[in-house]
């Protein structure tokens, strides 16, 4: 079986996968799950073998539908009333154009919102949240999200860009186009391997984690090429 | 020495001391240290001790002469144009009324902004700017800032009530007071310590781990006390 499908089959199962965005950007691995199998382990693995950021991506349907701002657009909103905002527009980002940054949240079940439990509750209910909002129209979506989660929180959310791999190459979009490739529901809960020398943890190691745990790694290159092959019908 | 007094010079010294807040409110230890003397090897450990959601506090001198808004309150500016976001209030936290997240910022000089060296760098240069801050303007204070950070970022910063411990008595504020008794520039970076099992790590855990490491463990109520009868001159 190739890479890329072991790595459908075990999103499909709730397991683990790495992707390796690319030389010529972040430099970053991330570890990567299906946002609706996540669970208090699966937090723990998390923060305890990568331990970046614990992040979870929203399809375009699904910010679009709930209206989820990117934050840094939110932000410029808020130039009139809050000139500082402006001084600190984020246009100067090496890696990228703009960052996938939306609010944080947390589901209203959650307690302080932090623990391994509470975040998997706001994840795993996040994409569960997604799954039924593909059924409902906007002001319906928009009024049942608030029932279920508050803002700002302790869980990230990010905002795939609607051409998905069409129109970036982050780790957000990678890991829609992975999970839109897999048939499944489009939210991915990503965290950046950190390194002890205070960098991201290189490559060469990050496959090696890869091997000794049995996971699949793959590069940004490999998705995007299968993205550009996919059928689109 | 009492674990008051060696707090003191922990802090002074670029240590770490933990603070747990009380049992009826989070019940949450953090693993603090005076931002300024945040490192690479600083980050690592409250990733790797702590595990919870890395956060900087400003002191309201710092975030009022910035205009460094509430994320709550952002939000509740954004209300109209994006009415998603009413339904999203925290209107219903059970520890306390209000959350103290800000902004997220990363200086302009790191990379991605979240490797360990990226946030130290971000954190303890958001201190020495808050110093500096302390001799400038409004207007001065709010342009340079932008100079040297963007946001949104990887590293959350905590906005401390103008009251401190006589408006809230949060990690944010119990680590404001102990920098302010502590005759420090008031900019704590914490992180909640998460147990194996899910959850917070109890206090009797944390409180194990201080003593294996040799570090000050404080409950809210000794700073609460020391705060009350501290010198006001």
């Amino acid at each position: 079986m190739s890479d890329l499908k072991k790595a459908f089959s075990d999103l499909k199962n709730g397991e683990f996968i790495l992707i390796y965005d690319s030389d010529g950007r972040e430099r970053e691995t991330d570890l990567i799950i299906a946002s609706e199998f996540m669970t208090a382990e699966g937090v723990k693995r998390q923060r305890k073998d990568a331990g970046g950021l614990i992040c979870t991506s929203a399809p375009s349907r699904m910010w679009k539908k709930l209206d989820l701002p990117f934050m840094a657009e939110l932000l410029a909103e808020c130039y009139n009333a809050h000139p500082v905002l402006k001084g600190l527009a984020p246009n100067d980002l090496i890696y990228d154009t703009k960052s996938s940054f939306s609010l944080t949240i947390n589901h209203r079940k959650t307690f302080t919102g932090i623990p391994d439990a509470d975040r998997a509750l706001t994840i795993s209910e996040f994409a569960k949240f997604g799954k039924k909002c593909d059924s409902m129209n906007e002001a319906e979506a928009r009024e049942e999200f608030g029932k279920y989660f508050r803002a700002p929180g302790h869980v990230h959310l990010l905002n795939s860009q609607p051409g998905v791999l069409d129109d970036r190459a982050g780790h957000t979009e990678l890991c829609t186009a992975m999970l839109m490739m897999a048939d499944m529901f489009p939210s991915a809960t990503m965290c950046e391997i950190m390194g002890d020398n205070g960098r991201s943890m290189p490559k060469e190691e990050t496959m090696k984690y890869a091997e000794k745990h049995g996971l699949v790694f793959l590069e940004g290159s490999d998705i995007i090429d299968a993205w550009n092959k996919r059928d689109k019908d």
